[in-house]
């Protein structure tokens, strides 16, 4: 379960203004396909489990090959989750055209055990590509009806009339679901359902917490996204600040989610956008900590904390010379201790005059990651709205791509 | 050797003001310590090589227990190195109060191989404290005369007085050399040197660095300063895109550096500084890129890329039936692929009215490492003289100390 807080003044807020946004959410919500997922991909799931799993037992280690929509979303999940499902199996990443992090994957893994997920929505990821080839002549696979692949993309994409000719298994994302969207669409349930995460608990939380948002339960929600639209100038940096280190995948997603569907052109062609910030406590108390609190008020801050923490290690008992003045944590959790941190940042980030709310997780269990997940793309949605933008295009990264291909053919 | 390329305009800045700039840095380097650190640190090379390496080839691993500026930079040169010097001994952080992280980690070290090295300026960190002791119990650690434990503390802390207590080797960072300006004394030293890092070669580099900026070789770096520091009201916000998987922990500890030092208020108690954000090219381009090219033209952006890769990995001539429109890249490195990359997409956001550098390091290696160190060092302190701030302390994290303290006796 995840529970709101909201320390910023909202009463201001045009009740209006929220019941046109809900409505925009509720037309889009019939083209824009990430809205049906958690419940269609319940569908999937039965299908994965029935015709796929039976053919990978054999393997140990899932190599997703994908960058930023289709790799973000699956390394949130498997970090978020992994504490808690010890037997999962492990699940390697192949993401960046970096040499030295190709070659040390690659090192890594034990080619006869490892199940290859290759992603791409497009079907013609550059980074992608350039890495599957790579590791076709590195360990001689042999694609043609090959077990060992898995194609994940656009239908009729390239890549999957590529893995029709080979006659390699390939799952589709629907057209209407857009890279950063797509992590609850097959992008997400075939490798964390073949490496043994509980897929479907976290699609029924996902599934949950979009019931209670149409039944206006989660007003909170559209607030939140009218206060960061309204303050936009003022505040142009939206700061995560989570309390548990398995947080930072999810961190990344979300700067992905919130960064690319929101920094664009709106309808009069003025540039908008909100920047996102992803931290971690208490390590940024180190880092980043002094200037939420004394530098330019120009940053919204959101505190994430786990109620219960899966492991109860505790601060012993032991009282140390000269180094008694730290004793005052002895014998509490370290889980109560970092708990402790959160609250005692937020509140003085909240003396300071910084616009702060928080979100609580029970626990971090495959529920509350649906609903995390669900919370943060319809706070985008919202946002989208309210910004006046297309949420789910992002026409600036296509010059680089066109000015890369022109390095090469000269 | 790194090399600066400025593509915003700088002729308009004051030449006075930089000279001012020029002679405050000369001024404060009498009393900031990191300023000598290069020069006087090849000293306490030569006493851990004489007197402790010996003492620590028994060991395998290192484990770092300390967080923020007790840990950053380490992990930076660590991971920047890594490659480059395969033979140099494991090392791990214990850093976060996250309990998943400190029983994974503790879960992961054979006890009788590895060498603890506990890091804390002040001595009383909290969370650095509150993990030795759970290392200690549930290793039954016995601390009178250990060889196992390294204590790199303030002279005359808590923690060095702890250390002395028991007999226990320590190392003391010079008074005036603040945590996260403090890799390049017995913070980072100790550690590396031990792990078996070319610490002289990386302290050279960073000297040489220092002697070309009192030259007046490196006025690029005033300029840069100056610029940031004039636009800082319409360009809060400075990005670092650095191609490399390995620049991640750079990032981190440029973040702190930048952070922490700028981010207060000035000597008219008004609220200044500049917002650092790090990024990974090419991953980010999935991820940020969309906003910086389209968003507000709120921000400033650095790109960083390596000439020359220790790995020569190449994509290979492979052309795959339907997947022929990414052939354009094969037969090359991966490397001039991440370096097109970087290329194309500095030419799409300096098209897009972002005001961009670039910085070049001919090959990651000790010396360029080191002098990375020493210019954001630099550029830091440069950056708070314009600011009017104290970039040296960080009054704004002690409140949340203390609420968190009154939380426990209560």
């Amino acid at each position: 379960m995840l529970s709101f807080q909201t320390h910023f003044e909202t009463s201001q807020i045009n009740g209006a203004l929220l019941e046109q946004t809900f409505e925009s959410l509720q037309e889009e919500s019939q083209t824009i396909g990430y809205y049906t997922l958690p419940a269609s991909s319940l569908a999937l799931c039965a299908k994965v489990r029935g015709e796929l799993l039976p053919k990978t037992t054999f393997f140990d280690t899932i190599a997703v090959v994908g960058i930023g929509g289709s790799s973000l979303g699956i390394k949130a999940i498997d970090r978020l989750l992994r504490a808690s499902t010890p037997h999962a199996k492990k699940i390697v990443y192949f993401e960046n055209s970096d040499p030295l992090s190709i070659a040390y994957t690659a090192s890594h893994i034990e080619i006869a055990k490892t199940l290859f997920v290759v992603i791409s929505k497009s079907g013609g990821t550059v980074e992608t590509l350039s890495i599957f080839k790579y590791l076709i002549a590195t360990f001689e696979m042999t694609l043609e009806n090959s077990q060992q692949v898995i194609v994940v993309s656009d239908e009729g994409s390239i890549l999957s009339q590529f893995a029709h000719h080979y006659g390699l298994q390939r799952f589709a994302i629907p057209d209407n679901v857009g890279g950063r969207f797509s992590v609850l669409s097959a992008v997400g349930v075939v490798p964390l359902l073949v490496a043994g995460f509980n897929v479907e608990e976290l699609l029924e939380g996902a599934k949950g917490f979009m019931e209670s948002f149409w039944d206006r339960k989660e007003d909170h929600l559209l607030k939140k996204a009218a206060f960061y639209v309204h303050n936009a100038q003022s505040l142009p940096m939206n700061v995560l600040f989570s309390y548990s280190d398995a947080f930072e995948e999810l961190g990344k997603w979300v700067v992905q989610l919130w960064g690319e569907s929101l920094g664009k052109r709106n309808e009069y062609n003025e540039r908008v956008g909100l920047t996102p910030i992803s931290l971690i406590g208490s390590v940024d108390q180190h880092s980043f900590l002094q200037l939420i609190i004394e530098g330019p008020l120009n940053k919204t801050v959101t505190f994430i904390r786990i109620e219960h923490s899966c492991d109860e290690l505790t601060i012993p008992r032991l009282s140390l010379p000269f180094l008694e003045k730290v004793d005052f944590v002895n014998g509490y959790p370290f889980n109560t201790l970092i708990n402790a941190q959160c609250q005692a940042t937020m509140q003085s980030v909240r003396q300071s005059g910084v616009s702060v709310d928080e979100i609580t997780l029970s626990a971090i269990d495959p529920t509350t990651v649906g609903e995390m997940i669900i919370y943060y793309e319809l706070l985008t949605s919202a946002s989208g709205v309210l910004l006046g933008v297309n949420t789910y295009n992002q026409p600036g990264v296509e010059l680089g791509k066109q000015i890369l291909q022109g390095y090469f053919s000269e």
